[in-house]
């Protein structure tokens, strides 16, 4: 048996205890399943007196991350603290540079740094790993690392943010307007300290670049990820979403063109028999689309102790048993910097306008649309509220560039009041 | 870069061609993602003249397996011809007695035969790996027995035999009873030259063996797996379930429970909105319940050429990057062997009974189960065909065996015609 593999924590919140606890109550089964011992020696945290709900007695204690990332006896640095920088970035950059291996659940330091720190940790012949950082408990950097790894990856989907799924799922079950479930999600704990980075997108963006960059052997770009959040989702278009069929979900979708690599994180719509479309609460899923296996979905917890927990074991098993897999799934100098293209690729469109009551007002957006080239699938039309009546339509396959054309051509038959909503049906 | 990983594949049916082609048209991308030149230098099947849809001419060709797996410029045997026993076990036992690592979809094999090939191999240090052989495309061995190492695991459940789905939700969706929809798999292809290793559930039994070995630490037991095939499941059956919002499913399920280990591949009923019963024809599903993570499920395509082959380039490239994970996950001399305990955990069951026209007998039939100890949550009775009605019940929790005494209970009051149906229901 080989000398015991030793761990520094930094970070102690909820998921750098659940890795103790994993540590401390499956030891024998870790031993049996990597051939060697896992041991934790030191860790860190902001607050050293903080009630925790485990016994760290047993491992010595640095109040600076950094000293914990440079211990001699630590070999990997996991790394559970957060934040795109600051003291988790400074402190991966002494753990890389003093020699060991990391394990994150960083996606925000990935997805600005990765690359840097992939680059120098390889050249040292170290491994960032980074399971935890997408999808929680669900281990998709694996499957398309190393489970599909004989596949050209067409399409990677998911619905990666567990608050915003149950905001969207809570407002339909409940009625109630997007601002009352943001404060009941507020007030549950779900949302993060900066709450735009749920309900923004940028988490999940995070995420799906991260995932981009594994699935396309690119490098990892989160400023080319369009992002749109939920904020904007009304109660209506949920209630008339369902209606035709439909679900409204956060959904991250990356696929390479022959344009260049899209990658987008918004609302859309998604068939409400489709996996997709039956997620409830905080459940995350995956859809991984490759030109052998065809499509595979994965679905399990988003976030939570032992979800998280249970995939920075899964990093940290892997190097015990001396799994050294490259951080996106190849040399990190071999990635290419992809050609970014809009996301464009043709699809069914929601629309929901408001029109006013005057004589041949639907003709004139049916001809506008018309114009544009944009053919109508399905429309609804309302009985009139006060003086506008709303109009529900949804298109055949069109180009986010075409519908914006149409909808700058409805916007000039002086019929609309208000904006349209135009949200995109993701065929899933 | 090191040398080239060179393969000798044996079997070129659909999987074996499909590797093949993958081989061949991604040459640069699995060089990129591992690290190493992966090629194919020799193959071997039955006939060497027959129409196969790819280039063979510039690998070696061996008439026999045993040649084929012994050969100086192989490394890795990969090992598709199928059977449990004959030249596929014989040649992989020369494989690895020549020093080379196995890659196998042969269930039928691994589940006889696994726990001595495991140890002959690593003994020698080297692979056998076997991600084809479960759930086709889906990397479930991967996920088990690293995305989710650092878990113990619960229960494992599956629908592993597309055939027996597409029978199944074949005869709902047609209303034709279950010979006709035989038939019809029969005519399109769909089955085994020995039919009973789909429909008797056989097939999914050893894919069920071989997850449960890897979940539990435990050496393969299919002996010990308790059968039941689909042949018995009915048109009346599938109707009465759906009315009361159920699917009948092939379900394989392994759990580890205080009195042993359980191991049952059987029809089940499944809440019709659950993932595993909204899962339609050749598609597979896999359910993997740890403490931490708590449920992961993985759905994919079930078998084929581009689903098989991309599980058997997994494995391959795995060995490409180094990457040497024991056979069940651990040690295969580490692995200790299960008690095997009856499948008897409770459940509710769905039972379906033919009464006579008799005063009291619906009384009688309650009268016996309740005295039984078993307590009815839901029942109904239709009007009389002929001289009998049929009654349906959906039982509260009970145990098998419980039940069991509950029918022979049932039998002595001379009310029924014909013999019950009882059908377990899983909790998913």
């Amino acid at each position: 048996m080989s000398t015991p593999l030793r761990l520094g924590i930094a970070g102690l919140g909820t998921v750098g205890i659940g890795v103790v606890k994993i540590v401390q109550q499956h030891a024998a089964m870790i031993t049996a399943r990597t051939g060697r011992e896992v041991v934790i020696t030191a860790v860190s945290a902001r607050s050293r007196t903080k009630n925790r709900d485990a016994d760290l007695s047993g491992y010595a204690w640095e109040d600076d991350p950094l000293a914990l990332a440079t211990r001699g006896d630590v070999d990997i640095f996991v790394e559970l603290m957060g934040g795109s920088d600051g003291p988790a970035l400074d402190a991966t950059r002494a753990a890389i540079a003093a020699g060991k291996d990391v394990v994150t659940a960083n996606k925000a330091m990935l997805a600005i740094h990765g690359q840097d720190l992939a680059e120098t940790a390889e050249a040292a012949g170290h491994v960032i790993r980074f399971e935890a950082a997408v999808a929680g408990g669900i281990p998709v950097v694996k499957v398309l690392t190393e489970g599909l790894a004989g596949n050209r990856i067409k399409r990677v989907m998911g619905v990666m943010n567990g608050t915003c799924n149950y905001i969207l799922t809570r407002m339909e079950s409940s009625g109630l307007p997007y601002g009352d479930v943001f404060d009941e999600a507020a007030q549950l704990g779900y949302l993060e300290a900066d709450p735009n980075l749920d309900v923004g997108g940028i988490d999940a963006g995070h995420k799906l670049a991260l995932l981009a960059s594994v699935a396309f052997g690119t490098r990892v770009s989160f400023d080319a990820v369009e992002l749109e959040g939920i904020q904007r989702i009304s109660i209506e278009d949920i209630r008339q979403a369902a209606d035709m069929g439909f679900k409204i979900k956060l959904l991250g979708v990356a696929q390479m063109t022959g344009r260049g690599l899209e990658q987008r994180m918004s609302p859309c719509l998604v068939p409400d028999d489709s996996p997709l479309g039956q997620l409830q609460g905080g459940t995350n899923m995956v859809v991984l689309e490759g030109d052998s296996v065809g499509q595979i979905v994965l679905r399990g917890a988003g976030a939570g102790m032992g979800p998280t927990a249970s995939a920075v074991m899964s990093d940290v098993m892997d190097i015990a048993r001396g799994i050294r897999v490259s951080t996106f799934g190849q040399p990190a100098t071999t990635l290419v910097a992809a050609v970014s293209a809009k996301a464009n690729a043709p699809a069914p469109f929601y629309l929901r306008m408001q029109l006013l009551d005057k004589p041949g007002a639907l003709a004139k957006i049916a001809t506008a649309l018309g114009d544009a080239g944009i053919s109508i699938d399905r429309m609804r039309q309302y009985g009139h509220e006060n003086s506008s009546a709303p109009v529900l339509i949804v298109t055949h396959k069109t180009t986010r560039d075409a519908l914006d054309h149409a909808l700058a051509g409805c916007a000039t038959t002086g019929v609309l009041t208000g904006d349209p909503v135009a949200i995109r049906i993701e065929a899933v």
